[in-house]
């Protein structure tokens, strides 16, 4: 197809086409004369990919060419694969406390869980859990209990998800793609069950819907 | 205490104090004399929760403004205050489409969760939701559902977070903190138990920590 084709499929301007391909996200099409370029049902989907992880799961330009570079390099580990998505999604450098990575440490011999030291997680929820270490220090335990067993749960679900299909190509897409947007979509169900848990809990269930909906 | 002990105690450098003071996230301190300015506890604990919301939680400038603000209004009710804090996190305003949409909804009523149509949980989960479905459109069940279990335990515990306090202004706190940091906390839970769980099954619960530590 021709570029403008593939900018209707896929809903990125032909700008924004030639934009990635100069940025090495998107291989080029085929060149089939002096101003017409191939391109095939693959630039679709990969442009779709683009697009999901710069838009949706707020990547740079540069770490969605490291990750997409992980997907189509077919010797790279998949441990590997996974390491690169997970430094890929913002994350934090900051060196976490010690009284912030004793909880975490005590939490996550609770749970069972053990990680190389290096893991990218450690500092980010060290992060997060001191700000509420100092909102609350003495009645976090069955609050941080339910993250971390809702962690396990999808922890346990994504990597069903990634082991169910056997081709390599396959398998590194659903890394990347779950590390990079499973956070995310985690995020909007989060906000639509405290919506939800709050309407249950103070007004017997009923939504508010004779509000107005919005234009 | 002066501007320099603030400074040690909170980490912050002064230059970047007085940029806070400045785009009002800090209140003022106390002019003493021609050159000295007093600051309290209130301006430490004040700096921490700044330096959270937008290193951890990754909020800008204005939008850690305008949360800080629901924060100190006593007269703003809480479910505006929860708004506030879901509109100043990281949010997509893409509109679903409609195949998307779909599947949230039906994954809504098992669920039992019901939300006014402005949930900004929505459009963030579909958007993410959307990548999925491209990539696996007929076997995302199980793994949704596992996603949809965990957020439910989530809510749940963010819920008893927030109500455990009873003055008006530690709970609008807790309300900002928790949705800007709780998502950030689950991402680096679910780093761990990813990993953790990697192991187990395909390691016999053995960490390859005879790997040279990073330096």
């Amino acid at each position: 197809m021709r570029i403008s084709e593939l900018s209707d499929l896929s809903g990125v301007s032909a700008a924004s086409i030639k934009y990635y391909t100069r940025e090495g996200l998107l291989p080029a099409g085929e060149r089939t004369g002096y101003n017409s370029t191939d391109y095939t049902d693959a630039h679709v989907d990969r442009l779709r990919l683009i697009r999901a992880l710069i838009d949706t799961g707020g990547l740079s330009v540069n770490a969605t060419r490291e990750v997409l570079a992980a997907i189509d390099d077919p010797e790279l580990p998949l441990d590997e694969v996974l390491g690169t998505a997970q430094q890929a999604v913002p994350h934090t450098d900051a060196p976490p406390t010690e009284a912030t990575l004793g909880a975490l440490r005590t939490l996550m011999r609770a749970q069972g869980w053990a990680t190389l030291p290096e893991n990218p997680g450690i500092p980010v929820a060290a992060a997060a859990l001191r700000e509420f270490q100092a909102l609350a220090p003495d009645e976090l335990d069955d609050w941080l209990g339910a993250y971390a067993r809702a962690a396990d749960i999808i922890a346990e679900a994504d990597v069903d998800f990634v082991l169910s299909v056997e081709a390599r190509g396959r398998v590194a897409e659903r890394v990347v793609v779950g590390t990079a947007l499973g956070d995310v979509l985690l995020a909007g169900l989060r906000r639509i069950a405290q919506e939800s848990l709050t309407h249950r809990r103070f007004r017997g269930g009923v939504v508010p819907s004779d509000r107005p909906e919005p234009q």
